[in-house]
């Protein structure tokens, strides 16, 4: 198990995407700029689609454009197609991702495109990046959205998840992310789909896993994802995003609960949880009738709580 | 990992006895008989404690002769002393818990007890059970509270709790069994005490745990039990009991939540989960004020989804 773990945040895009209201441009920066300064040092901060299909991030240049000048800061955006891509190489973003639903139902459904289109897409975004400088080239990452099961098809069958991993690096990505969009996921699951897509994709290329806890399963299937091997992991503040249930049932993991799991069980985040905690209050009042989730928030931290950072590393490695 | 898991139900003992009212004796009976016809086959149905301290629990004895009559059903009760311990043999229990803080701070202001105090009240238990005929002697756990930090004391020595476990053990307990009484446990911390405490009780001895969520982390701490190689599980229907903090913040773990990790594991815990689903009914009629927590409840089960038992045994050998 690596002793570093990477904490994508992915409110500012996840989270915000399915609000009825829109952030202000103002506010979502002090958001980011907040949460850089308590130490998540990646954040998804917007997606390039069409700004009257979500008019919740048509501000996603400027965030791109706000994000870079934090330093040590990974911005990374979600892309539906090349033309996003464009988008987000102009503005400057460092971290593009792709999502391909495993589920040919739910892609059509959603994006209205083929695997064969989408991957049509990955390939024309591979050859934006090729056409790049070396050093202004973003890093690409296709995700296997659905990947646990789609709510429309059920489950999907190894084969197809697998050839659309293989598709996806012949397109020309770098990386393949895994996301249970559905929170289907469970623990043996997120175990066995690491081992399979890393069988096709190779164990470098696959590092990072976006869990909802839908079904209260997240941070279990953390714990299992950092048993095989995976150090990426996506969470949003609060909770936000992606919420169909209630009470207690957010979308997203939460951050603030994650990052307690982690930095307990001694792996460093480089995240101080009284900073992060603080962050929410950004969002308790520019969202006052958005529900903010996590335990942690709540209960507080345990007496005498010490993160990975401040403990000897005997006990941390006694800990791992 | 073991195929087959024990879910041991505490919501009529752990769920009731921090609730302002007392649940009438016939609800209760309704309760455990409908989840032992969903497939429970452990339930913690009382205390044995003066009832002026827990008016909740004063029926515990008419309670657990109840139980008694369901078959198949494992009837077990807490005791805090040897006095009670008595009671329950006299009312049939299969099983008596005594519970040993390892924080004495929290051991002298909860049960006005030292620890060696307690070890008195287990040698004075170990001495009837032993008295009575093999047949009639009930299984005898002795549980270390509090065992990962405590509110009062924080971390708790190593060295004390194994030194607890082993006196627990040489005072004739059969059974040594873990309880995160404050929500402070982490994966990496389930890991090391099964371990260290087997290292004392031996292996045999501690297979169970009682994992409260109050810090979100319950089903994570669930799952490093399991690989740690524990097989049985506490939880509570809802979530009921130990509830300081809202929303979200469940005292114990919740029962359908931890069934449907299980299972979707291809995890056999013999509970079906739709008529556990429809036991919540119950409370919710009983206790119109208590939330019920849950996130499988809200969300549903995933489109396909298909117990352990209903799956071909290839599957759940590479699903484990």
């Amino acid at each position: 198990m690596a002793s570093q773990i990477l904490i994508s945040e992915v409110g500012p895009r996840d989270g915000l995407q399915n609000l009825d209201q829109v952030l202000p441009t103002a506010v979502k920066k002090a958001w980011i700029a907040a949460e850089a300064a308590a130490g998540v040092t990646e954040i998804e901060v917007g997606s390039f689609v069409p700004a009257k299909l979500l008019p919740q991030l048509a501000d996603t240049a400027e965030i791109v454009a706000f994000a870079r000048t934090i330093p040590g800061l990974t911005v990374a955006v979600l892309v539906p197609n090349a033309k996003g891509a464009a988008a987000a190489i102009a503005a400057g973003a460092h971290k593009i991702t792709l999502p391909l639903s495993v589920s040919e139902t739910h892609s059509l459904a959603n994006l209205r495109r083929t695997h064969e289109q989408v991957l049509a897409e990955a390939r024309a975004i591979a050859d934006l990046i090729a056409a790049l400088p070396v050093e202004q080239r973003p890093h690409f990452e296709g995700s296997l959205s659905t990947v646990f099961g789609c709510t429309l098809e059920g489950a999907i069958p190894d084969a197809q998840v697998m050839r659309l991993a293989e598709a996806l690096m012949q397109a020309g990505c770098d990386e393949i992310g895994l996301a249970d969009t559905t929170g289907y996921a469970d623990p043996a699951g997120v175990r066995n789909m690491v081992r399979m897509v890393r069988d096709v994709a190779g164990a470098a290329a696959v590092t990072g896993i976006h869990l909802h806890n839908t079904r209260g399963l997240g941070l279990a299937n953390v714990l299992a994802g950092l048993d095989a091997g995976l150090t990426t992991f996506d969470s949003s503040l609060g909770g936000l995003g992606g919420c169909p249930f209630a009470p207690g049932a957010s979308g997203n993991i939460v951050t603030e609960d994650l990052v307690f799991m982690l930095e307990a069980m001694g792996l460093d985040t480089g995240i101080d949880i009284p900073k992060l905690l603080a962050t929410r209050a950004i969002l308790a009042e520019a969202l006052p009738d958005e529900p903010l989730y996590g335990f942690v928030p709540d209960a507080g931290l345990p007496l005498g709580f010490a993160p990975a950072i401040a403990r000897p590393q005997h006990e941390l490695e006694m800990a791992v």
